[in-house]
């Protein structure tokens, strides 16, 4: 099965800027909350958090968001390198896409700081369906 | 001349995060004061701010950054479209290429928030060299 | 009955800093997000969000969270005087301390800024059990 | 001499929030980097962040900021204790006071996290005028 995770964030007020909705950059935070919250399901995060530096960013924003409004953070493995993987991203409110995007890290050794490959656990956990872990 | 800035910041302790390194999203932050400056420098800040959402972030990350460290942020206006905007981001400690990215933001009408055309003065201070304000 | 409110939060890893440990700012938003969430039960949220600045917060802390961590975040409403609200915050690892603190924010005219008694439905709504509302 | 530092900040669009001003949070941020400022130029940074974990702080604030206000940021040492310092914190826009505060910090050894005595160097460093080394 494809590993994902959807979590429900709400945007907080510290989350909004002078424009009086949501500061773009929340998308960031929620992503890895989801991603975390992926890992704590699949038992590996106390492996991966602090060992898989971002190499890559992108999001695409639609509508804005304002203070109290709820969304669905949707975060799933797109592919599993090497090294690295790739996770597809997209928040929803309702079923109106707010932002959409990918975010791409590696794994490293955290003594060395270098890149290894997944450990066979890893790439067991993290595999999307239909790719050979 | 092309639209462009260039800032230095410093890795702060809350830039920080438990791999003992900055926590990437510093970039977000780092780029949104870029812009700020530019347009600051440029005359047209409270024309463009809060009158100006993102559409589009991607970043791509190179070495990491410790506590205290020192960048040079250079952001530099790329493209000008009728309604939107394409910086080019890059943050450099000495020589070495910390993170580049680009970022695409519209000019909107505050009270409707729909998309507008820049108006002839924003053109003519966003337009990057060689292109037609 | 006194208007409080117990949430529960997890210390994400943008929480962290190169300590190893979380940073402790985040009890700043901790204690907004319960204050959002209380007001939201009580109905006031659109009310009083944007029209209660803050005008004293303070904060002991005791023992350290990690990554991952996982508190229960309580908040009341100790004192409501004219114009302000006094809440006490305790943010709990089990039966253990992590913080305690009080804010205390002010009811203003969203156009004028100027502070400004609470309404009677407002005063209902926080006065806290014991204190003639 | 005392041991203070004064920097300048300025309310970035990320700082402030949708009732169009800056969120008050953002005075930890600045606590801290002037801090850090001040730790600099005693030569003193790489031996007390991370190292000094906060056990109080406190804020008043009295006027609101705007974006892209310009504000002066003052910490001093107002204290120094056996294992802790006491700085006092003030926020100047020109002539008016923003916000003013504490923070309270304890030298901890960083293998076992528990308190200790500042060092002769650190207590000589950070001893407040008037106040025997």
């Amino acid at each position: 099965m494809t590993p994902e995770i959807s979590i429900q964030r709400r945007v907080q007020w510290m989350d909004t800027d002078a424009a009086g909705i949501w500061h773009h950059s929340v998308v960031t935070r929620w992503t890895e909350e989801a991603e975390a919250e992926l890992h704590r399901q699949l038992g590996i995060i106390d492996q991966t958090f602090g060992a898989t530096p971002r190499v890559r960013t992108e999001f695409e924003f639609g509508r804005a968001l304002g203070f109290d409004d709820v969304v669905q953070v949707n975060l799933s493995v797109e592919a599993l390198g090497e090294t690295s993987v790739t996770y597809r991203i997209e928040v929803l409110k309702g079923a109106n896409r707010v932002a959409s995007g990918k975010l791409v890290a590696v794994f490293i050794d955290r003594q060395t700081g270098e890149k290894r490959p997944w450990t066979p656990g890893l790439r067991q956990a993290l595999a999307p369906r239909g790719q050979d872990s």
